[in-house]
C-alpha cells in the first residue's frame, strides 16, 4: 500500500496487528477514526491501556478479574463441590450465559499444543493440581472443546489428578446441537450420539 | 454478555464502537491484547492517538497528510493539467498503485447523500471549484464509484465547473472487470459495455 501519510501508515500498521484484520480492514477503521471526533479515539486508546495496565488474572481460578479474587471465586452461594475445568475465559461467560451451572471454575488460559510450543507449565494445570489438594470437591466437570489437543489436556490433568478416589470426573456432553438437522451433523457426532444414547424421558412424566 | 471484570467489559465496549466489529470480535481482540506483551498495547493505543491528534488534510486536496500539502500536490514532476476527483482516501491509493495516472487528485471526502445528510457542504466541494478557477488545468476526470449517490455527486460538480469551456470532462471507463467471467457480470455493468462498446485495436498493429 502507498500512503500518503507516515501517521496512517504507523496506525494502519498497528491495528493491522490484531488477530484476523487485514491491512484493508485496518485502513477501514483508521479512517472511520477520523471521521469520528477526536475523543471517541483517545477513549479507545485510554481504555485499552487501562484494560491491559490493570487487569488480574484469579489468584484462585486464573479467570480475568479486576481484584485479586474474581466475583465468581468470592460468591459464597456457588456449591463448592463441584469445579468445571475450562480452557478459555470465553468459556466461563458461555456457560455462566446458561444460567444452569452453579459451581466454581478453573480456567487453564488454553491447552497443551506442543505445535504451538504450550506445554503443561504454561498453562494453569499446577494451581488446579494445589486447589484440588486442598479442597473437600466432590466433582470435576471438564468443559472442553472436542479437538486433539482439548482431548490430550484433559488426558493429562485426569492422570495428575485420578489418585483422587473420592472425586467423580466427568466431561460435558456430546451429540446432537439442539435445532440441528440430523442430516447436517458431522459423521464423528452423529456417530458418538448413538454410541452414547440415553435412556428416552417423556418430558411430562 | 456477562463479565467478570469491568476492565475486560469497557475495553470490548469501546473496540465495538469500530464499524464491522461486534461484541465476540471485540471480546476475541480484547483477549489477544491481554495474551501479548503489554508494550503491544500500550503501543497500539499510542500509536492510534498520535495519528487522530496530528493528521491533517492537505490544503490543497483535501488528501489526509502529514504535512500541510500532501507528497502529491508537492510532487512538481507530476501533470498539472489533469485533476482526478475522487470520492475517498482511499481512491488515490487504489489509482496511485496502478501507477497509470500522474496527474493530481483532489478528494471530496465522501458524496452528497441526502438520507445521511451529507450535503455539497460537507464535501471539498467548494475547495474543488477556486482550485479550478485558480488553474490551467485542461482535463478533470471524475474516479467515482456507479452509486446513484455517487452519480448526483457527479452530476452537482460537473453543474458548478460546466462554464470553464476550455475544460474537458471525463470519467473512468465502466465495463467487465479484465479476467472475469462475462456469465458473472451483472446486467447493468454488461448492459453499459455493450452500449459502450470500442473499437478493436489488435495490440500487435
Amino acid at each position: 500500500m502507498n500512503f500518503s501519510s507516515t501517521l496512517l501508515e504507523n496506525a494502519v500498521n498497528e491495528i493491522s496487528q490484531l488477530p484476523g484484520i487485514g491491512k484493508r480492514t485496518a485502513l477501514r477503521l483508521a479512517l472511520h477514526l477520523l471521521k469520528q471526533p477526536k475523543e471517541n479515539t483517545f477513549n479507545l486508546a485510554k481504555t485499552l491501556e487501562k484494560f491491559r495496565e490493570n487487569i488480574i488474572f484469579c489468584e484462585n481460578c486464573n479467570n480475568i478479574s479486576d481484584t485479586p479474587k474474581c466475583e465468581i471465586c468470592k460468591n459464597p452461594n456457588r456449591d463448592e463441590n463441584v469445579l468445571c475445568v475450562v480452557e478459555d475465559i470465553r468459556d466461563v461467560m458461555a456457560i455462566e450465559n446458561t444460567g444452569l451451572y452453579k459451581g466454581y471454575y478453573h480456567v487453564l488460559g488454553g491447552v497443551i499444543s506442543p505445535i504451538e510450543g504450550i506445554g503443561p507449565q504454561d498453562l494453569a494445570i499446577n494451581l488446579l493440581i494445589e486447589r484440588v489438594s486442598n479442597s473437600n470437591i466432590k466433582e470435576i466437570v471438564f468443559a472442553f472443546s472436542t479437538t486433539m489437543e482439548s482431548e490430550t489436556t484433559l488426558f493429562y490433568i485426569h492422570k495428575k489428578l485420578s489418585h483422587h478416589d473420592t472425586i467423580l470426573f466427568s466431561t460435558i456432553a456430546t451429540g446432537i446441537p439442539i435445532g440441528n438437522d440430523l442430516e447436517f451433523a458431522d459423521e464423528m457426532t452423529l456417530g458418538r450420539s448413538i454410541m452414547k444414547r440415553v435412556p428416552y424421558q417423556n418430558s411430562t412424566s
